[in-house]
Order: structure tokens, then C-alpha cells, then sequence
């Protein structure tokens, strides 16, 4: 793709050679004077990059091809498909895969090597179903969702259109459900299903697991990182962004459009409404329903033996805080 | 299985058709009149149920069939199993597996397709082994044990009976075990087992690591979710139920009858006796040895700003600790 | 091996038979009468321990064999291999394996059953590639690395030489970057990879993701244990050993020689310097250079009553200090 076909795609005004071809999408740092590379408005920079992408109002640079946009991170975000050198994968299915002879494959589906597709499943149109995956009796997979190599679903998960899972994921594994007695815990069968929405992606090694008796419910354009854990009967709203290493305890509603940072946690049986934004390692134990910013924990590394005596005094935080009261009661008599 | 049949199932009372047979088992908002469902004593409801299991002292109810019973919650847990659409396995090896002929396969054992077992493994009676699960030499399952696809067992693990072990999980991998030398880390080789007892399940995507010299064990009748991290050398003991993400650093031993909330930590090399139970996201830095409820950490997701001074403070507390003591003498002086 | 060879070995002074042959390595509890145990310095220990790994100044003992060396926790590493009864492959690729016509198998190496070996993939001399691994097109691997059963490389994965990773470890996946749009998140393709040095091992169920542009990298002699999440573009210096349930945020930098205990996160775009050591369940929310241990959270588990009202002073905290200033102005007031 030459500069003309990108400022087209972008929709960018081109400041610079319509025949030029970058080599590759590069960092500034790393760039060559063959890469693309993009700058965000007002950031001082050094780069060898040939052609950037940048800001309308960038000033003109006669070393350098300049594609203009209005929205610099956004174009960056476009043109990165241009160049992603992961594999395509040409429709079929690989003679080692074994498929059932009652599952649905779309047209243009691809199933790698090893994969296993159960009874029952429907694979979309244009799916991609890496090596080693495993679509367990009655899942489906809407158009052009793609598996990456040993994904799990279980039986009975229903993915959308467009998704992406990564390696290691685990759909529909059983909730953690148990029912005490004499004879220790009594397992409670999980029979609800997991239900994924259109254009999500879903990190490596994540869990989301299937509903105890209702679905687990994953809405539309959400963005799960990797190591997450959806236990059951989540509820996620549309367009909600989970950094790695969340854990999400049963029933949990989440609201659309929120964002939660890396290894917060949520106690379950709780509800959290529409744009809320969670600090990383947070644990939200209780509903929120004011959209805003959340945070919770100590957060931040100190030198371990200041740390040690702030802690020791957290400890005592309940009684240090008595005697505060105490000495003001005391204060006040003086002063009356 | 018609209400005559649950009922004797059940050891409960019907009052409705004895003929009925539920489409499907369901919570109380989704049932439809055809359904099954199940109340918990003295909760408020409403349900298109058709089919009710209650406690025995609820009213009466001229529209719904209702099974009568002591513990609604065991009742459920009970009958979930006939309602449960995981596929059944038939008994046989798929051509697929890769089966070394050293192994022992126990009658009316399933092995799924592409799974590997190696040599001197021994597969009890009647367990299934799912799609592409690693069975590693010398390895043992007892009777009707139940691998979900895609688990991992390195070689030298021991699983008792009626164990179910969930995608993805890693059990036997190697304990992290490293001596400082001149040279960098000198990987110390993990050559104890693991060790699980009857009726334990496991959750996806969970490690229990190897011992380093002695086994790593887990009891009878433990329960752990998702994403758990057992390290080399943890022994936990029976029916103690581990809730997702937690993660224990070696040699932690854990008691009978705990319970752990989410994401917890311990440790390592402490222990904690029976019957103890920790609240998620807590940090079990010492050993406890008296039953009972404990929690650590700062739960609980403020707005941004003030958990942010609060934070702030924690980082003073203890020089506000000794301002506070300093103010309490000079009161007392005053006070003299 | 006999006792006179693992004094060569180790270097070690023999006081005791040499042609006793240990027939097992085990813990000082476990160990029976003809089994080596090891005992470090100035420690108190029953055993029943045929033969005993001891610190130089050891007294003697009629009744055990004695090998003394002058750092016994190195010594006990060092005869670990030798004891290891983890199977040992013989080079091969299995028939079951899938590996392209492109691929280069190094001399000696070994790929297990189902293996996937991908387009232009390099196999090292005298590696071994268990069961089920998958290995993404252009990945490469260094002489005698070794992927336990179900490891799964991206494409562009560069892994160095006398490297182990782990079963369920995904190396590759994406990087969590999403451009935020009007029609929700827009994927921001990762096109970098991963690059890893020589003689790292990386746990089980961990996660490295590809980086944006630049590569991820992880320097030599790193060692990261199980359930360990590493984002795109996080950079780790030499020797530097990561504990368990880990989580780097994209873009983090962290030094050589550092140790991080388990659960801890590091809040991503921070720097890291080398010989840092930070405590368990810390967020390293910023910058630390100055080498030295640092710590955060609050750790411990205390009986939840008392633990109630600490965490709910805590959410008091700010104003409880203002509380304490405004008491020590009225008081400094009353002094003058």
C-alpha cells in the first residue's frame, strides 16, 4: 500500500509522496527511513521514519512524508491490520481436525490441525478455528469469529460474529457451585450456557465460565484482557474494557461502557451501572450506581521498612482513631 | 423423571400432579410453566414456574406442583444432575488418542480425541479423559474421574476418585525452585508428585505445581475454582473449597473445612488450621491457629479523589500515629 | 551414581562409604535409610537419611554418610537432576505431529504427539517439544529449549537457547490495545513479537503478550513462575525471577536482578530499576531507581471484626488526619 491508498483509507490529507510504500508500521523509536510511524498532537519527538502520521495541524516537515488526520491514535489503529503479518489461514479443514459429522460449518471456515469440533456445533461463514480447539456439543460461532490455537469452548456456549479469542481461554467451564452437607459439598450442576456478543475479544488463559442455571451473558463490543476470570452468571454491558487479571465472583452485573483495571476484583452478587471506571487491584465489594471513577486498596510500592510501620499502624487504625476522638472530647472540655 | 420420581429422589413431600415432568430445571425468573424451580425459605418471589421445590413448611399453592423438603439448596443441588446437557461419554478410545502400551485403561473408560497418555499411566474404571488432555508417564487416576478437555498432567501425579478436573488446568508442573549462584538461578529439579484425594474438583485453568521433594497434596472432598496457583509442597486439607484466583506460595499448609475467598494470597511456609475463613483479596502473611473469620487488605471501591487522600494519608500513618501519641502526652501533661 | 562420583561432582569432601548409591533424593522427614537428604547450615533436623548433603564445618557423624561442601543449597540443586525421574525424550517427531514442510528440526530434537510446527519455524538442536504444542509460523527456538506439553507460540516468537516453558504458557497473544471510537473500541493490531533470552524458564498457565510495534523482551536467566501475566512491550533485564498470579502492565520496565513476589502488579508505562525487590500483592503504581526492597497493600489477616472497623477508619483516613492537624494547631494555640 502506497501513501495514497493510506491517506485514502484514513480519509488524511497527504503531505508528501503518493508512491511511497512504508516498509513496515514502526514505533519512533525503531523506525527506518522505509516505516510509518505516528506521532500524538503536541508530543516532541525524534524519529528516522520516512512518513508519519500526524495531526492536522502539524507543522510541514520536508524531510518526511506527513499523512494528516484528525484523529492520530485512530488512523494509527487502522492502518496496524495493514501490516500485521499473522498467518491467514485459507478455508478448509485440516485432515487431523476431527468434526462431527452433524456440526454446521460455514462457507470459507477454516479448522486447523487437531482441533475438535463436537456434535451439534455451527461454525459461522469465514471462521478461523486454530489448531487444537475444541467447540464442545451445541456451541455456536457467528461469521468470521476466530479461535486462536487451543481455545476450549465447552458445550452449549454461543460466541457472536467477528470475535477474537486468544490461546488458553476457557468458555463455559463449570461455575463454582456447591451445596454444603453432611457428606462435604455437594457439586451443583451447571447447566446454564455462556452467551458472547458480536465483535468481542477475549485474552489468553481467561475463564468465563457457563451460568448455573441462567447464561453467563457477555454483551457486544467488550474487550477482556488476558487471565481474566467471568465466573457465573456474570452480566457485562456492551462495550465494557476488562484489563488482565480481573476476577469477577458469581452474578456480578457490569454495566456498558466500563472500563476496570488490571487484577480488580468484584465480590459477586453485586451491580455496577453504566461508565464506571475501576482502578487496577481494586476489590469492589458493594453496588455502585453513580458513573465516575472508582479506586480502592493501597496502592503503591514504598520503601519496605516505612511500609512495614504504616502497616502495623493500620492495624491499630481503629483504636488510633478512638483516642483521636477521646483527645478532642478532651479538648473541647478544656477549651469550654 | 416425572414429580413422583423427584420426589422419591428427593425424599420430599409432593402436593401437585405426580405425573408432571418438568421441560427443564431454571431459576425463578426465567421458568416457564413447564419448568422446574426452587425457593429458598421465607424469600419473597414471583415465577411462571409450573413446578416448585420448597420448604416444607411453605404455604400451599393451588397453580404449582411443589416438592416439600428440608434443605431446598441440597434438594436443588441434587436434582441439577438429571438436568445437566454435558454430553455422555461412551466407552472406547478414539483412533485419534495416543495411547502408550504400557497404560492401563480401566473398563468403560472414555478416551477423547487426540489425547495422550503415556507410559505406565493408570486410567481407573470408568473415567473419561476429554479431547486432548496430556496424561504424563507413571500418572494415576482413580475410578470415575473425569478430565475436561485439554487438562494437563505431568508425569507422576496421583488423582483419587470421582475427581473432575476442569480445561486447562496444569497439575504436576514444576514447583519454582531456583539456588542463587555466581552464574545466575540454578533451576533446583522438582522431583516430588502430586497428590489429590477423592472427590476434588478443580477449575479451569488452575496449577498445582510439583513438590520439590515431598509431594504436594490435596485432600479428600476440596473444591477449587478457576485460575487457582497451588505451588510445590502446599497441603490442604479435606473439603476445603478455594475460591478463583487465589494464589498459595509454597509449603503453605492449609486446614480441613476452610473456606478461601477470591484472589486471596498466602505466603507460603506458614500454616493455618481447620475450619479457618478468608476473605478475598487478603493477604495471609502468618500462620493462624485458631477457627474463625479473617480478612486483610482494604476492600471497597471509593470515588477516585478520596481514596486518593486516604491513600495518601495511609503513606503518613505512621508519623500521624506518633503526632497523635505526642499530642496525648502533652494533654496529659496539661492535664497534670 | 555413587557417592565417590557425586563428590566429584560437587566438589565435595566425602566422609562416609564411597560406593553407597543413594536411592533416592528426599526431604529430611521422608528420606529412609538409603536415600541422600541435605541439610543446610546450623539447622536442627531428625532424618533417617542414609546419606546427608552438609555444610563444611558439619560435625561428624558415625552413623550417616557425609558429603560436605561449601554451599549446600547449591550443592542440593545441582544433584537434583540427577535424581529427576521426569521422562526423557528420545529425538523424533511423532507421527501425529503437523509440521510444515518449511519448518527446520535442529539434530536431536524431539515433537511430540499432535505437535503443530507452523510455517518458516526454527527448532533448535536437541530441543524437545511435547505433546501438543503449538508453534506459530516464523517462531523460532534456541538449542535444546523445551516446551512442556501444550505450550502455545504465536507467530514471530524468538525464544533463546536452554529455555523451559511451561504447559498452558501462551507466548505471542495479542497486546490489549484498542483505540477508543463512536463505534466503540477499535483493535489496534499487534504487529511486534516476543523476544527471549537463553536458560529462562517460564511457568505454567503464564501469559507474554506480543508488543504494539516493538518487540516484548525478557532478558537471560529470567525466571517466571506459574500464572504470570507479561503485556505487550514490557521489557525484563536479566536474572530477574517473578513470582506467581504476577501482572505487568504494557510498557513496564523492569530491571535485571530484581525479584517480585507473588500477585504483585506493576501499573504499566513505569521504570523499574535493577536489583529492586518487591513484596507480594504490591502495586507498583510508579517509578522506583533507587535499588532496595519496597512494599505496598496491606498485608496480614486479622479475625474480620477487627479487620471491619480498621478498613472502614481507613476510608476515614484523610479526614481523621485533618481531624489530628486541626487538634495540634488548637494545641500549639494553648502552649503559647
Amino acid at each position: 500500500m502506497n501513501l495514497a491508498e493510506l491517506a485514502r483509507l484514513l480519509g488524511a490529507t497527504l503531505d508528501g509522496d503518493p508512491e511511497f510504500v512504508p516498509a513496515r508500521l514502526a514505533s519512533l523509536g525503531a523506525a527506518r527511513p522505509s516505516d510509518l510511524a505516528f506521532v500524538m498532537p503536541k508530543r516532541a519527538f525524534t524519529t528516522a521514519a520516512g512518513a508519519l502520521i500526524v495531526a492536522t495541524e502539524h507543522p510541514s516537515d520536508p524531510d518526511r512524508h506527513l499523512l494528516r488526520v484528525g484523529d492520530v491514535y485512530a488512523a494509527y489503529a487502522r492502518v496496524s491490520a495493514y501490516f500485521d503479518s499473522a498467518p491467514r489461514r485459507a478455508p478448509g479443514v485440516h485432515p487431523s481436525a476431527v468434526v462431527d459429522p452433524s456440526a454446521t460449518i460455514g462457507s470459507g471456515a477454516y479448522i486447523g490441525p487437531g482441533a475438535v469440533i463436537e456434535a451439534g456445533v455451527t461454525v459461522g461463514e469465514g471462521c478461523v478455528i486454530e489448531s487444537q480447539c475444541v467447540v464442545g456439543a451445541d456451541s455456536s460461532l457467528g461469521a468470521r469469529s476466530h479461535l486462536m490455537a487451543r481455545v476450549t469452548l465447552y458445550h452449549g456456549v454461543r460466541i457472536g460474529a467477528d470475535c477474537r479469542v486468544h490461546s488458553g481461554a476457557v468458555i463455559g467451564a463449570d461455575g463454582f457451585g456447591f451445596a454444603p452437607s453432611a457428606d462435604g459439598w455437594q457439586k451443583i450442576h451447571q447447566i446454564g450456557g455462556v452467551v458472547i456478543g458480536d465483535d468481542c475479544e477475549i485474552g489468553a488463559n481467561s475463564c468465563i465460565d457457563r451460568g448455573a442455571l441462567d447464561d453467563t451473558r457477555i454483551g457486544h463490543g467488550v474487550k477482556i484482557d488476558d487471565q481474566v476470570m467471568i465466573a457465573h452468571n456474570c452480566v457485562i454491558g456492551d462495550r465494557t474494557a476488562i484489563a488482565a487479571c480481573v476476577g469477577m465472583a458469581g452474578s456480578t452485573q457490569l454495566g456498558a461502557d466500563c472500563t476496570v483495571g488490571g487484577a480488580a476484583g468484584f465480590a459477586g452478587h453485586i451491580a455496577v451501572c453504566d461508565k464506571v471506571h475501576i482502578g487496577a487491584m481494586t476489590l469492589v465489594a458493594g453496588d455502585i450506581d453513580v458513573p465516575g471513577a472508582y479506586a480502592g486498596g493501597v496502592q503503591g510500592a514504598r520503601p519496605m521498612r516505612a511500609w512495614k510501620k504504616n502497616v502495623a499502624r493500620f492495624n491499630q487504625l481503629d483504636a488510633l482513631a478512638r483516642r483521636l476522638i477521646a483527645l478532642e472530647k478532651r479538648d473541647n472540655g478544656t477549651k469550654e
